[in-house]
């Protein structure tokens, strides 16, 4: 049977050079393994204006429902200084029980133990009763725009619904096993201008000192937390990110200043509540506060970028247990359940069906030397195939 | 007799374009008004390495005690656009009652309207019993290096001493009478800088964000005030004049921060216990605040400019009072005694001798179309003559 190896599949997509938003054959390798499987693969490219086109891939077996997906990402970023490097960060070089190479965690790496799990589920069981399918951008190290999003409309307006998703992406720290993610933290950006009155600071009655206010402005945002985490979400943290004045004649009162600032937030909110809290604490501390005593409000503006990372907690009990009760298995370990880190194109899924993530160990990820051992591609390959197996009989039941 | 009349010897003063660091024919008209008067004048050029050689003047009318010194500058700062002016900037044009020119109330005015009054009283009852001179320099717009402080310590080396010193800088917010200076607040700036941990803002325990530390420290320098005035001084201030972080990536937590302030300081403070001061706050504030909950100390340094302006108070009650009842004699006004605004050349004088300050009103100074009434020419004439018999007439007694 093709494609059981995850080493070797592994080895053949590392070799593709595929930094975004360059295919760089990766896909074409991919669809290579799953043709003969019996998937229906099909490519679909993605435009918008101003940005590169970028390749993706769908792949389908079977027609009917349940229908379960595996998503993720061939592109990788770029390998930095390639000297650096133990191994060329293409060659796909096995050393001492591990695998080198750019990607080989973050993310080829669980694509190509998913492929030989599902190669080797069929070869042992046939094909799986519903449909299995693959959801594979090119564009998820870059500026996400011609990727998952795009692809995951493209398949809804041709029809496809999913009753679950695993994105393969590296969620543990440590070791395989640790940590499956069952959703994300949102993510929301915001700059604070506030314009003052530029003087002499000897007559600072004449003037107004714009740091004042942004101090109390800024002071206010990161005190008292927004929360102090649920369940499954650590608290949401605000960090002011830059301030920035600009002004080097140390005896003048600068007109204006700003800051930047950004919070990774719970389930306690969401977008609009969220904007609507930081308002209400900015709108407070412009009105008074212990630097700008007796002073009129603080003149603030804010502008809010226009992508704002959502925040998801998946609630799907069938599908969190298939796959802990498969890591469990192989790997003796109850993994974590949660939802720290930075966002993944889980954020987009999320909203067609219930997504959790599980893959490899993200140590050397977007560093020189990424690398994974030989061990956890057969291990991960072991726990994909007992977790789709699984899966298929729950949904069934 | 020559020199008497203010207007002819500010017009002579303006026509020539002593833009800091150039004495543009200044000193030499001045020289020239004050040979025929009896003055020995001496012509004092002070260098220092990686600054421009400045020309400065002393002169001296008498040998005896008690000495009064006149202090001033002839130096002006640029006039910018000439082409924004009503009439060019070193063309001393008349025109409906007011006297055009850079320079004419900053302070070239003053020098004008003292070399008049010395004139006339020489005119009227001969030279002083004791000593009159003209402590004049080219750098007090620019750095302030080779000017007042270096011309001082020169003629104290030659012997001179004086019993006290009228800097003829424009003390008037308004009109002529309001205020004179009997002191300046200090000036004290200072770079605090700190040094945090960079890293990505979805795992803010793995890094430090510098500008939480940041803000505590400045808001400890700003809040409680350092004093509350005194009476003759308003409370210090400080004002946080920049604060810089030059972070462009919204996902980024800083390494480092900065920033800069800058305090005008009461007599409550002197240069040592200030700095003590601030060291004890920014220390308390860097163990803990509420930005950083249970964090280590704030990794600071603070670097303190080599220049600080000293605090001074003047309590020479002849001297004050000489002035004052000229004042109020002239323009029937009670003049405010005042410790307000930025730092002079008084800050160096103080050191030699008793000084005030007193001259024209200030608001066209620095600005296009600086210009003086002809009647406060008349009028300070007047005030300087009465003010120089009176001061004379009190040493003697």
């Amino acid at each position: 049977m093709t494609a059981t190896d995850p080493v070797a599949n592994l080895q053949t997509l590392i070799r593709c050079p595929s930094v975004t938003p360059d295919e760089g054959g990766a896909l074409s390798a991919l669809e290579a393994m799953l043709a003969p499987l019996g998937f229906a693969v099909e490519r679909m490219v993605a435009r918008e204006e101003g940005t590169p086109d970028v390749e993706n891939l769908y792949a389908r077996l079977g027609t009917e429902g349940p229908h379960l997906m595996f998503a993720g990402h061939t592109d990788v970023v770029p390998p930095g200084d390639a000297a650096a490097w133990k191994h060329p960060p293409f060659a796909a070089t096995l050393d001492g029980g591990d695998l080198y190479g750019r990607g080989a965690v973050d993310m080829k790496g669980g694509i190509a133990c998913f492929v030989a799990a599902v190669a080797r589920s069929i070869a042992r069981h046939g094909a799986p009763r519903g449909s299995l399918s693959f959801l594979i951008t090119g564009d998820e190290e870059g500026p996400s725009i011609n990727g998952t999003e795009k692809l995951l409309k493209w398949a809804e307006e041709r029809g496809e619904r999913w009753n679950a998703c695993l994105v393969g992406e590296p969620t543990n720290p440590d070791q395989l096993g640790d940590m499956i993610k069952v959703g994300r933290r949102g993510s929301l950006s915001g700059r604070i201008t506030v314009q003052g009155v530029q003087g002499h600071v000897a007559y600072p009655h004449l003037a107004d000192n714009p740091l004042r206010g942004l101090l109390q402005l800024t002071h206010a945002l990161m005190d008292p937390p927004f929360d102090h985490g649920t369940d499954l979400f650590p608290p949401s943290n605000l960090e002011v990110t830059s301030i920035d004045t600009g002004n080097t004649a140390v005896n003048v009162i600068p007109a204006r200043a700003s800051a930047a600032f950004n919070i990774r937030f719970s389930n306690v909110w969401n977008e609009e509540t969220l904007k609507a809290e930081i308002r209400r604490r900015l709108d407070i501390a412009a009105a008074s506060g212990p630097l700008r005593p007796g002073r009129p409000p603080v003149d603030y503006t804010i502008v809010w970028p226009e992508r704002v990372g959502q925040v998801f907690l998946t609630r799907d009990e069938a599908l969190i247990s298939s796959l802990s009760e498969a890591i469990a298995a192989v790997t003796g370990q109850e993994p974590s359940l949660s939802t720290t880190g930075g966002t993944s194109d889980a954020r987009f899924i999320k909203d067609y069906c219930p997504v959790v993530e599980f893959g490899l160990v993200g140590q050397t990820m977007h560093k020189v030397d990424e690398r994974v051992a030989i061990s956890d591609l057969e291990k991960l390959t072991e726990i994909y195939q007992t977790f789709i197996e699984s899966w298929f009989r729950h949904a069934e039941a």
